[in-house]
């Protein structure tokens, strides 16, 4: 069977001037993979009509579903309606059921009177079938030409989402008849990259050409991916497993987990099935360990709260880290973390606890507590555990590595490894 | 003068399924930009041989310089440099500086044995310049071909970014002459796009075509950017102040700050400014406000820490909200975030305080209390003052609505405003 590709047109000249970052075309990747379409380019263009009008030539050269992002918007900059309208020799017109839509709207939602510019957004090309968007006032629109769909979503990422899972979505899987892709991924700790790759070199030739492995190395753990495609669903998933039931085999030492999830899930999903529950101090991580764990929907099954204490002030206060300590072996210790957890643990009445202070650049560091020193500290109701690392990164890098190795310190600490 | 453009390439199968978002680009284009250099392209590829030998050709008749990034690592997956090798018409050598520091890296940094795939590291095609990287095993490479410099890093985010800032960004503002770019950027809250718009009209009619406006709706707040380009910059500069002070007039009663900072940055100043400190109490952001402060290098003169009390145990014992309070109004309550507000505002000894308490779905909605809605409190040493506030948003954009209006409240506070 013939293999569907998809291209992703995004539009709009902050992407490149860099004052935002894509995180629309990495979700549409993501949700068209699961359909078995594969993407085969991204693209980013500015608001210019003929980069935009090329950007349409070529992709539809490569692609059969070419999905447009950005540039709908009631302000001067947005060029793309009226270019699709011309790219596809229609003529604008004034779409009754838009317009019905965006005045209750703002009649009814944003409370705010309705202006021409905000009219203008019912008006779609005389071409185009249009997707009707419940989460704004830019409709989504669909054109074809020469076999290819096009269509049009607003950037705006909770309206891009709604469209492509109400319209886009169930309508190219109607559409294309296409192969099945089916991935699984495994997730590794402890063993950098190239190990990883030496120690399961075998596995890899052996694998056929429609299955392919990649590495994917971030923040000190490495993912391996297999992705197989074919035609036969259930032929297709007994092969992949056999491959990577090998893989998971030869990876145990390293093994976290043998699905694609997040290290603070990893760790969720053990607390949650032992009915425990956990809580945190924060010093150089300053809340970012208690965001990635609540920012999931149900954490607050197993998580009650963090003490953030960024001034040292609030280590003693709250935490009750001795004054003596922070005086003589510093913030940066381990008899620091250590109090901060237990301290963190009975304030918060929970089963375990992760404390951390370090620094994290790039201000700060010393001789002998240089930027990227962290010392880790995790505590159960038996014993309290502490590391110290030393990450080599930016500020924002040494934030996030903190926070995975914290987590991972506590899921060997729950799985009576430590 | 000509306009130099540069086209970014991204290389990895992760980028085209949606496991990896690509800050890289973002960045690059920030950088370039700086130096007058426009980004004309953003081109993602899979680890696909032909599609890869594809953007290079396109890219390279679109812009005099090619920047490439991703597929170097030590796998087999990465198809990067035989390629890139093959295409300039090289042949593939050892290149024995970098071997030296490879060898180096293992030897005194990781600490680990080196394996055949990490000597293949220092292999590069005979027909580049290696661009020495300090921060890691894969060095940058710069080829040139038909007047066209193509540039190849690393796709980790901070080897990329030091390549760029040790080498690319010396190496281009030297190597092209070229027009310089200017940016003006203000950020307004509380007034919708359209409205702004409307309001603004006549002088974006009246702006000359080498200075465009741009409007960056994002998290209730507009940013509003005017670019120039030209060629003198003395000129240009004082030009674009003209329309730049046009539009601080204008926007006057919604006008937050006339630079491109973020909200939390907007307060820090204030606060520094001031010799202020604050502290937060955060119940549905679960520690994401913290985060967004204390991710700023600096921030420890002004912030001291939060308690995040994500369980409601925890607003009652650390934060002292009285359990009536909770029985009979709730934890979403005006009463609940006044309290909490006051309350971490004496245990942390500040001078302001903010405290947040919602539901930000998709779970936890009733009829009363449905999703999307927060109550924000800030306190001063004279007053509190709470709002209510209804997000519209999935849980990642209500989580970030949140901590911006509430920084937005403070600064208000600050400012006596309130």
């Amino acid at each position: 069977m013939e293999k569907v590709f998809a291209s992703i047109i995004t539009i709009g000249d902050e992407l490149l001037i860099g004052q935002v970052i894509d995180t629309n075309s990495a979700w549409i990747a993501q949700e068209l993979n699961k359909t078995g379409i594969a993407v085969k380019n991204r693209v980013a263009v500015g608001d210019v009509w003929e980069d935009i009008w090329q950007a349409l030539d070529a992709e539809s050269k490569k692609a059969s579903i070419v999905l447009i992002t950005g540039g709908l918007g009631p302000t001067a900059d947005d060029i793309t309606k009226p270019l699709l309208c011309e790219y596809f020799g229609g003529k604008m017109i004034l779409h009754e059921e838009t317009l019905a839509y965006v005045t209750f709207l703002f009649e009814k939602v944003f409370k705010r009177p309705m202006i021409e510019r905000n009219r203008k957004q019912a008006e779609v090309p005389d071409v185009c079938t249009v997707l009707k968007n419940e989460k704004g006032t830019a409709p989504g629109m669909l054109f074809e030409k020469d076999g290819v769909i096009f269509i049009s979503m607003p950037g705006v990422p909770h309206e891009m989402k709604w469209l492509m899972l109400h319209h886009v979505l169930p309508l190219v899987e109607k559409r294309f008849t296409r192969g099945v892709i089916r991935h699984s991924t495994l997730l590794t700790a402890g063993i950098g990259e190239s190990f990883l790759a030496e120690m399961i070199a075998d596995i890899e030739l052996s694998l056929p050409s429609h299955i392919k492995l990649a590495y994917l190395p971030n923040y000190g753990m490495v993912r391996l991916r297999l992705t197989a495609s074919g035609t036969n669903a259930a032929l297709l998933e007994h092969e992949l497993s056999g491959y990577f039931n090998q893989l998971l085999e030869r990876t145990k030492d390293y093994l976290v987990i043998d699905e694609d999830i997040p290290m603070e899930l990893v760790v969720g999903k053990l607390l949650k099935a032992r009915n425990q529950t956990l809580s945190t101090a924060e010093s150089c991580t300053g809340g970012y360990i208690a965001h990635v764990i609540s920012k999931h929907s149900g954490a607050s099954a197993y998580y009650t709260g963090s003490v953030v204490s960024y001034d040292n002030r609030i280590k003693t206060d709250v935490l009750s880290v001795p004054s003596h300590v922070l005086e003589t072996v510093g913030a940066v210790s381990e008899a620091t973390v250590k109090q901060m957890a237990e301290a963190v643990r009975k304030i918060m009445k929970t089963d375990y606890a992760i404390a951390v202070s370090g620094i994290m650049g790039p201000a700060g560091g010393t001789d002998t507590k240089p930027v990227g020193m962290v010392w880790i500290a995790v505590a159960s109701t038996e014993k309290t555990i502490a590391q110290v690392f030393n990450f080599r990164f930016d500020r924002a890098r040494n934030i996030e590595l903190t926070a995975t190795n914290a987590l991972n310190l506590l899921r060997q600490l729950i799985l009576g490894k430590l």
